[in-house]
This record gives C-alpha cells, structure tokens and sequence, in this order.
C-alpha cells in the first residue's frame, strides 16, 4: 500500500427536498450567484423553480448562465467569467450534471485569474483562488460534485483537457435523487459506465501494489453501480437505485477508490478525450468504447491476474477473459457502443484520435508512445 | 435510502514518514502546542523522538501532558486544560490511539469554555469552539482521528459518555502503518473487534432502509478488516496487513458507513460503556462480550435478513444463526472475550450494568427499557 493524502472538504446533501438546504448554505457564502445550467432540463424536472425559489427567500440576487453543452466548451466559459464580473456575482450555483459543474469551475477560477483560464488546463499555470462554488447534481455520473477537478474542451483546438487545485472544491452539493427520475435512458447508461470508467482507472494502474481496503471499495462500488443501473434500467421509478447510484457515482471519484494505489493513470480517460473532443460524442459512450480494448491491452501485457480478480469479486466472471466480456455486456446493457464503427467512428481515423491522445497524455505525464495508442484503439475495430 | 449530510473535513497524511507532514500542516495553525500522549509507547516505537524533531525544525514549541489511560478520564482531561491555559497553547497535537485523542479533543473544547467541560458530554452544552487539533495515530481502532466524537469517563460519578460537535474534527491526521508494528497483540484484537463494533451498529439499527451502496462499502470494510487481521495475526511484520487495518478502522467510523441508513443508534456501544465504566476493561473486550449477545436479541426481534445478508457477504456463512457464530469465532481468534465470564463480571451484576447503560440510553436518546437490556445481557451470560 503506498503513501496517500485524502483531503475532501466537500458537504454533502443527500436526499429528497435539500435544494432548500443549499440555498441556506449559499447564502452563507455571499449575496450575488451566477446560476449555471444547461439545455433547460433544470426547467422540465422542477430543479431550477425549486432552487431560484429558495435562493429568492435566502436573499441571494442571481444572474442566469445557461446553455452549458455536453462536452462544455472554452468560449461558453469565457462568457460566464465575463457575465459574472460584469454582475459582481461573489459566487458559482451549478445546476445540473458534470458539464455542468464542469464550466462552473472553469468560471470560478477564471474569474479570480488575470490570464487566460486555458493556461489551467493547458499546464501554464494552477488555479489559486476561485469564487465559492455550490451545486446541486441531477445526472449521476462524473464526480464533479466532490472532487476538485474539471474539463473542458477548447474547441478551436480541438482539444478536451483538465484542470484541477483545492480551490475547486465545491462547497456545498445537493444530490436529491428525484431530480434523477426523468433523466433521459441514454443519460443513465451513460453515466453509469462513466462512473465504471473512474472506478476502474487506478485499480488498473499499475499492478505493484497490496490494498486490500481499497480494493473492497472498488468491487463494492462497482457492485452497487452495475446493480443499481440493472434495477433503474427494469424501473426507473425506483428510487432507492436512483440514490444509491447517485452516490456511489459520486463516491467513485472522489478520491478514495485511488488510496493506496501508486500512481493512478487515465489512460481510458486521456483516449477517450480524444474520441469526445474530436467526433462530439458522449464521454460514456467513448469510454465503453475504449475500455474493453484497453483491457486487452492489459491483459496482454500484464497477465490475467487483476482482471480476474475484478472479474471474481464484481461479476462472478470465472478467467480475465470473461471479465472483459461482462464489462461489454453491462455497457451493451446500458445502451452504449463498445466498437469505433457502432459510434460511426472509421478505423482509418485512428493514427488521427491516437495523436491527438498523444497531447493529453504527455500532458499528464503518462509512459506511453503512439503505436501503442494506435494499438489499443485498432481492439476497438 | 434516507435523506443524510455528509462532510468531513480532516484531511490524512497516510504512509511512511508521513510526521513531518503534520508538522509542518501544524505550524500553519500555532506556535504553542499541547503534546497529548499516554504511558509513553511512543517513546518506544519512535514516535515521539520523529514528532517532536519535526515540530521543533517547524518552530512549534510543546508543552507535554503525558499519561492519558486507555479509557481517559474527565481528571485528566481538567489537568490539559489548565496546563494549556497556563502555556498559552495555541492547538492541541496528540500522539497516540483513540483514548490519547478523545483526551485531545476534550482539552481542545475545554480551552475555550468558560464552564464545566463535562456540560458537552452530559448533555448540558453544544462545543462551539475548540483548539486546532493535529493527531499522529499509533492504534487503528476507533477511528476518533476522522471523526467529531470523543468519549470520556467522569471517575466520581462512573459515567463513560460521549461528546460530539464540528469543532471537534482534527484539521490532519497523520497514520503512519509502521508505527502499529510493536502494537501488543491484545491491542491488534480489541482494535479489530472495535472497528467492527463500528462498522455494524448502523447497518443492524433498523430494518427499514434499502442503502445498497452504503451495504456494500459496509461488507467491504468488515471483510478488510477480518482479513487484515487474520494477516497481521499470522504475520505481524505485514506492513500492506496494518495499512488495510488502519485505513479500514479509519473510515468504519468517519460517516460514510452510516449513509442513508436512518436513526443509527449505538446500542452495543452503549451497554459496554456500561461494561468499561464499571470494571474499566478494555473497550474492545466489552464490545466482543456485548455484540453477540445483542445479536441473539435483534435476530429473535427482527428475524434473521439483515444477520443473514452480512454473513453471507462476509463470512460466507448460510444463516443468521452461522453468522453470530462466525462473529464469536473472529472475536476468540482476535483474543477477546466472548461471555461476561470471561471478563471476570458476575451475572448477579446484570442489573447494575443494565442501570448504568440505561442513563446513557437515554441521554442518547434510545428508546429501550432496562428489562430488555438485562436480557440481552443475559444472553452474554
């Protein structure tokens, strides 16, 4: 088990009706929000007249952000910094899923930052201040909610990058389940194999590692979203799923599936990035495309042995093999693609997807050269 | 799932020659240190010769206040409270397992309170305000380096109560594995009984609740903890064996195992307070005794789902009657009495323990009447 640091100062509030509760907390942090949202979903699930209701009673003045897009974009952000300057606003309310959450820190950072906020992104620089951040989730997913990370992709590169620092913690989330109950059916696949994804990556890692206590956590989580996706899949009106899927996606990033493994890698992610900056698809539907042949990658160059593992605690799947064929038939199941060409992507692009990775993954400091980018996408034919 | 909030704040410096780190987290928080600490195992293992090196190059001054004992009594405490007073300590650091810290946090709240520090825990009182507290835990067991509880017995009056509040959260906590490796064996077993007492009073406190996610992180934690014990047992040089154990013992009592679980209630915990109070044996020792006499309780009460559920999970075992069983035997191999016998306490002792549990059933809210308490009592005869 090797060294950690596990810091996460992030309250948590759970359950139906604590959108009231949040607005009581924001209204802790300062008098002026800019509220933050996407496609107006936030305006069909009741969301956004709940939340501007109790902010109104807790006397905070908002300024409307919407219009986030899925794989949130640079200059959608530039305008929230702007707006949020222009209007004074002392702090961020997000409402909505990661891409959400997502701008929301890029615009509480930018805000506190006399450059240019990519410079976060791109490795320039680290963001040191940002405006006190409050969300309230409604698609379980990519953890944003509880950790301090975010990413956005720059669309005139066309690169999807990440930023991250202590000040992006949120202050305060409100995850109310039933905020969850009319998420489209492509949105809880989605999610939950975005939610695998960050389960699976440090487990993955490298393979010098004995943390049994982690690994516990990692096959638990993992059970709790394959079950809870089955069950939210057969009813979407059963709630208990919808909440223990909501937290156990929070759960899966917010740094405590990784304590105690070494240095924990994104390849899946940093690949995926690729996929999502390039073509626009969703970010689960590139990593249920990616990480089945990222596990055979694995196996081939690390053995059976983790996969097996994994396989034994999680699916009651007998060799490494049949692992990666359950993680296909769960992804199948949540109604993602698992093959470049089911996503319309040809194979002949894949020297083009593979450099683009490349950037991303000298960035994040990763070992590894293109042909083997190359070779683990040409799984994915 | 039940509506729940959850925020922790401490952040942990978890690994090898991670004391330097706390001190130097500490010097950002004072100049004048209380050293907490207990008969001077630290003197032996290194602790204090590495703790104090790194506060002096830190240019943190210490005042010692040595010779908290395994249940810290309220005497004790008052002494910290006026040595820090007259030092002009400003943060308390403790170096040691949960009684040198409950001790901490005690003397932390004592300092900035006009009055009787036993108000806190006799229910008098709320601590609005507390001293920085830094911990260099050296016994995984009760998890008080992650958490806002610490429990003090008042000799006059034989009281083993508990107080809790936000001031009270360490603001770092340093567990360094190493440092367990010339635990007594006793204190390897009634750690890991403790840490289980932990881990099962949420998940056995009512039987209204569907918190897959929550089961799942409950079942992984008990497995770690059984399995790293039976490591450390065999090998007590295992240093992967002490991490799990010690990360394990930290998050059974942090909050996460109580997620969404409604009205959990520590009732094991509070008839060994009974036990502890009364014959001062150890905490861990009371627990194994009371445990399984609760469980014959709550499975004649309840029926056998919930014992059932947990022993397959954990124990592997096809019944509930299998399950409290399989406790037992775990216990006896962690060295820890099973039947009040065994603890040197006659039966003719019953309603004085169960007279004693109930004042604090009832400050804690209970609801439970003497009679049911001698009988489960009876059960451990």
């Amino acid at each position: 088990m090797h060294n950690f640091t596990f810091a996460n100062p992030v309250k948590i509030l759970f359950g139906r009706d604590v959108i009231g509760k949040l607005a009581a907390e924001a209204a802790g942090s300062g008098k002026k929000a800019l509220l933050v949202y996407g496609g107006g979903s936030i305006k069909k699930n009741g969301v956004y007249a709940a939340l501007t209701a109790a902010l109104a009673a807790n006397g905070v003045e908002i300024t409307e952000h919407a219009g986030v897009k899925p794989n949130p974009v640079l200059s959608h952000a530039l305008e929230g910094i702007k707006k949020a300057r222009a209007a004074g606003c002392d702090m961020i309310i997000a409402a909505g899923g990661g891409s959400v959450i997502d701008e929301s820190k890029t615009i509480a950072a930018g805000v506190k930052y006399d450059g240019d906020v990519w410079d976060f992104f791109c490795g320039k620089a680290q963001p040191r201040a940002a405006l006190p951040l409050f969300t309230v989730l409604t698609i379980p997913a990519t953890g944003s909610e509880m950790n301090s990370g975010c990413v956005i992709t720059n669309e005139l590169t066309r690169q999807k990058y990440s930023a991250g620092g202590v000040v992006l913690f949120p202050k305060a989330s409100a995850l109310d389940p039933e905020t969850t109950l009319t998420l489209p059916r492509p949105q809880i696949g989605y999610g939950a194999v975005d939610s695998i994804a960050h389960i699976i990556e440090g487990y993955f890692t490298t393979t010098d590692r004995d943390a049994a206590v982690t690994d516990e956590l990692v096959h638990g989580l993992a059970r709790s979203i394959i079950s809870s996706t089955d069950r939210i899949l057969a009813d979407q009106a059963d709630y208990n799923a919808r909440a223990s899927m909501m937290w156990s996606a929070t759960l899966a990033l917010n740094g405590l599936p990784t304590c105690g493994y070494a240095g924990t890698h994104f390849i899946n992610h940093a690949i995926e990035h690729a996929l999502s900056a390039i073509y626009d698809i969703p970010h689960g539907a590139g990593l249920a495309i990616v990480m089945p042949a990222w596990f055979r990658h694995h196996l081939e160059k690390d053995g059976p042995a983790r996969l097996a593992q994994f396989g034994k605690a999680v699916f009651g799947t007998p060799t490494a093999e049949e692992t990666i064929k359950a993680f296909e038939t769960f992804f199948k199941k949540a109604g993602a693609p698992v093959r470049l060409a089911e996503a319309g992507i040809p194979a002949e692009d894949i020297p083009r997807i593979a450099e683009n990775a490349m950037s991303l993954i000298r960035l994040w400091g990763m070992k590894h050269e293109q042909p083997e980018i190359e070779k683990i996408l040409r799984n994915a034919v």
